[in-house]
């Protein structure tokens, strides 16, 4: 893998402040900093947004995981409480044209029944190797790769000088923990490390040629009537039914008074992001993903 | 049944802004009257809480429904916001000592697995006998006896002339609608009303002498070190199962490093509000609760 050393790895949680996980886990390692010491890479614990944290809220202006692509990090008249987060975080762990911290592992739960699944939003051999790699280690892990030039990307990852990946578990609702959805983050955190202390030493694992993943297409927003009041819910048919196919015809939400609206598309795709309760704001519903075959860069 | 003849029957929701089950329910039946519509009784729908309902949150100063007993009620020093959303239900269901509205149907959710729970916090035959009448339609409903006196009790139910019901359904995380809790909570509320009017026009329905139940014993906090912050989360043996039992010796907590922590009480009693998200403000993991038998009032 020819890309430059890897030595400063940020470890992030509480980007959403409710996402309790992430929060809890790094008060861990910080009292047992042993567990994530590996030889030659510099590991550091950063919460993300404390002050949503402490109110309990995923943000207090807007979502801190969309404010860090490189137009708004300059615009100064972005001045809500996440924007100047946002830049704050830009200066403490990158800038981004010039980053000092050269991987980030951004800690996220998810309400919807996803399982343990890795973000990938860079075509960079080591973040695609080190989803490949935990894996192989995970085989219940699901792989998402929606890969995007770095200074455009909105994501907190996209500051590190070669991106990173974001770690997304659930189901668990906001503002709590369980132990099944901790341990599952704790482990592909470590596993991302592993990987990434194995390449500095030179000793590359192998990995195949490419894996299976899901690709986003589209979101879909819950139904409204005319006054944007929400008129139906998740059909019970795809609730907790994340990464499930969805054909032509199948039930997507259920009216409150009980009668079905289904899939008008003509392809068969795959749900994620199902009933995510962090997207009631917008109404948005789930998320249609393509099945792909992610190969790892040469 | 020898009580007063019912007559005006208030639903209440989002008393909790952030449980939107009954906040639903309240506008579906809003654009829906004839299905809570029942010869001799006149049904109202109130929000309970729509500020914190507009903010997705709990509430904004203190719980609401902890605001009712008739001492706070009648203390005007008190006046966060809750405060006084609960002087100003006081006048519009109430007042609490002479009450216009009969009965109080009052709709929550917990993030815990505790199904359909109704709570009885009367031993009012009314209140008993709809809580038997609804479990005898829906067996899977568990009952949860917890009576006190009207007037001292805090709950929002309590201001209606023979107290009320409270529906409390879950799993469901805050800030979102699950179809099967909506559907869940839909349904027993029609049989609420339909018990109701059952007993209005004297034609009261063959109920069970006692029917077994829980009642409230204590409730456990998380683990916590001498700064307060949390060490350890509910434990997977315990997470899901309320209302099973829990014996002496079985492991209650797991500490962030992985660890049991077991409860050591000499009864074998049953766990309820297990990991639920709205008792983390206070790191309470759970209730203990005793079965018992209850008892249908002469």
């Amino acid at each position: 893998m020819s890309t430059t050393p890897i030595k400063h790895v940020a470890i992030t949680g509480g980007t959403h402040g409710n996402e309790l996980t992430g929060v809890h886990l790094l008060k861990h390692w910080r009292n047992n900093p042993e567990e994530i010491c590996r030889d030659g890479l510099v590991t550091e614990l950063h919460l993300a947004n404390p002050k949503a944290n402490g109110c309990n809220r995923r943000y207090l202006d807007q979502d801190l995981n969309r404010q860090f692509n490189w137009d708004d990090l300059s615009d100064h008249s972005l001045c809500g409480y996440e924007h100047n987060r946002a830049k704050s975080l830009n200066t403490l762990l990158g800038p981004k044209d010039a980053p000092r911290v050269d991987f980030i592992i951004d800690l996220h739960t998810t309400t919807a029944n996803m399982g343990t699944t890795l973000v990938i939003k860079s075509d960079d051999a080591l973040v695609v190797g080190m989803a490949f790699y935990v894996k192989q280690q995970m085989p219940e892990v699901t792989l998402f790769y929606e890969p995007e030039d770095r200074m455009s990307d909105n994501f907190l990852i996209s500051l590190a000088k070669h991106h990173g990946l974001l770690v997304e578990v659930g189901p668990v609702p906001q503002g709590m923990l369980r132990w099944d959805v901790f341990d599952q983050t704790r482990q592909a955190t470590l596993h991302c490390l592993d990987f990434l202390a194995a390449v500095r030493r030179g000793d590359e694992p192998d990995l195949p040629e490419s894996l299976a993943g899901f690709q986003y297409v589209d979101k879909l927003k819950l139904p409204e009537n005319e006054r944007g009041e929400l008129t139906a819910m998740i059909h019970p048919d795809r609730q907790d039914a994340d990464y499930q196919p969805i054909k032509p015809g199948d039930p997507l939400f259920m009216t409150f008074d009980g009668n079905s609206i289904n899939y008008e598309g003509t392809e068969t795709l795959y749900g994620a992001f199902i009933n995510e309760a962090a997207y009631y704001d917008q109404h948005i519903g789930l998320s249609l993903m393509r099945k792909i075959d992610i190969r790892l860069p040469g």
